[in-house]
């Protein structure tokens, strides 16, 4: 689906990131319901880099996303989601498979994905930092026990919550996001899944779609750097 | 609101925990809004030290609340809030209002609690760890700064997300849970607005039922321990 100017929903995102972020900037995720479900959109793309004062009036942490569609507008990947999947069937309306969804949605941002950014802290940002590699080991032994629960949870489940849902969109893009560490890879039934979800048609063309204007808006060199 | 034996709303939480967890088990966040909405509920009681296996088959990780609702099963405290709240106004049906309500709940949960979870690490539960007073000083440093953003963003508004809502709920348990550093006291209008949750009767009722069964089912100091 073309990225398409006129659409009614807007998704901001980087017009560039460093290449360690490049294909893991989290307006992945809304590109990738809206795939999904057949939703068209258009892009607002800001820096970075040199991230303006004036967006932290709509999103207080400068971050991406940030989703508008018509008059409404909203931020945290997870508010954007949920948004979308009412839309599209990702998100069902009521009784067991809602709540299913619901939970395993949360999981993702709240009990998988914050040890996702303490990894990325201790392996990237602060990774000359004194603490980080006397954090990691016990930060990688807890996330793999973790990860062994829901690796269970999952079993020969295609989805983690029933039909593919915003839950997966969630789980799969957090999962990726340690591609860098062993701990997916170890764990056959979660590289599967993770491998199930980045197959999908809808997920490659979100992917596509993030990687597209990075090269354009990469910074110049400058002279003697 | 007393608890309901016959109620059609479960909670589960823990008979026990140690004194530092008390009053902070994150089953307060369904209880205080079932108290909000007015919404009986009864109790399944389950222990912390002796985590029952057949429980991580209901919640993946062993943890705390979990909510049933005649046959509907939930669980993760954000997915339960998403349930109770729409059945009581504490999250609007739709339009800016129930956009503004998710954004921040989701900030509550994946933007500010995961610093929550790394300060606890290094403070409580691995405080004697090499990595703990290393990482220490970055971590409460980067997430001052996240929380100036934060004390920006609801400046002067009483509640975080327009009227009260499980927004509040969550972002306000989600601050009281650092209370043993500075990092909410030094920034008064946080501090004001952490107090006025908590000034809430539907709080107090909420964290007095948590409290109630501590007592009764501390364990028992053994002979020579």
């Amino acid at each position: 689906m073309p990225i398409d100017p006129d659409a009614t929903i807007e998704i901001t995102a980087f017009e560039w990131v460093p290449p360690f972020a490049q294909g893991f900037v989290r307006d992945l995720r809304p590109r990738w319901a809206c795939e999904e479900i057949g939703l068209a959109y258009r892009e607002r793309l800001i820096s970075a880099v040199d991230r303006p004062e004036w967006y932290y009036a709509e999103q207080p942490w400068g971050q991406v996303p940030h989703l508008r569609e018509g008059e409404i507008a909203m931020f945290e990947s997870g508010a954007t989601l949920v948004h979308l999947g009412e839309k599209g069937g990702l998100l069902p309306k009521d009784g067991q498979p809602r709540a299913t969804v619901l939970s395993w949605l949360f999981a993702a941002y709240n009990s998988v994905e914050p040890a996702m950014f303490e990894i990325a802290n201790a392996t990237i940002f602060a990774r000359k930092q004194d603490w980080a590699p006397l954090r990691l080991p016990s930060l990688l032994e807890d996330t793999g026990k973790r990860l062994d629960r829901l690796a269970a949870a999952l079993g020969d489940s295609e989805w983690i919550a029933g039909d593919f849902s915003i839950a997966d969109i969630a789980m799969v893009t957090v999962l990726r996001d340690i591609d860098r560490t062993e701990l997916v890879a170890e764990r056959p039934g979660l590289r599967d899944y993770v491998e199930r979800g980045k197959a999908r048609p809808a997920f490659k063309q979100a992917l596509a779609d993030q990687m597209r204007h990075f090269e354009a808006n990469a910074p110049k060199q400058t002279a003697g750097a």
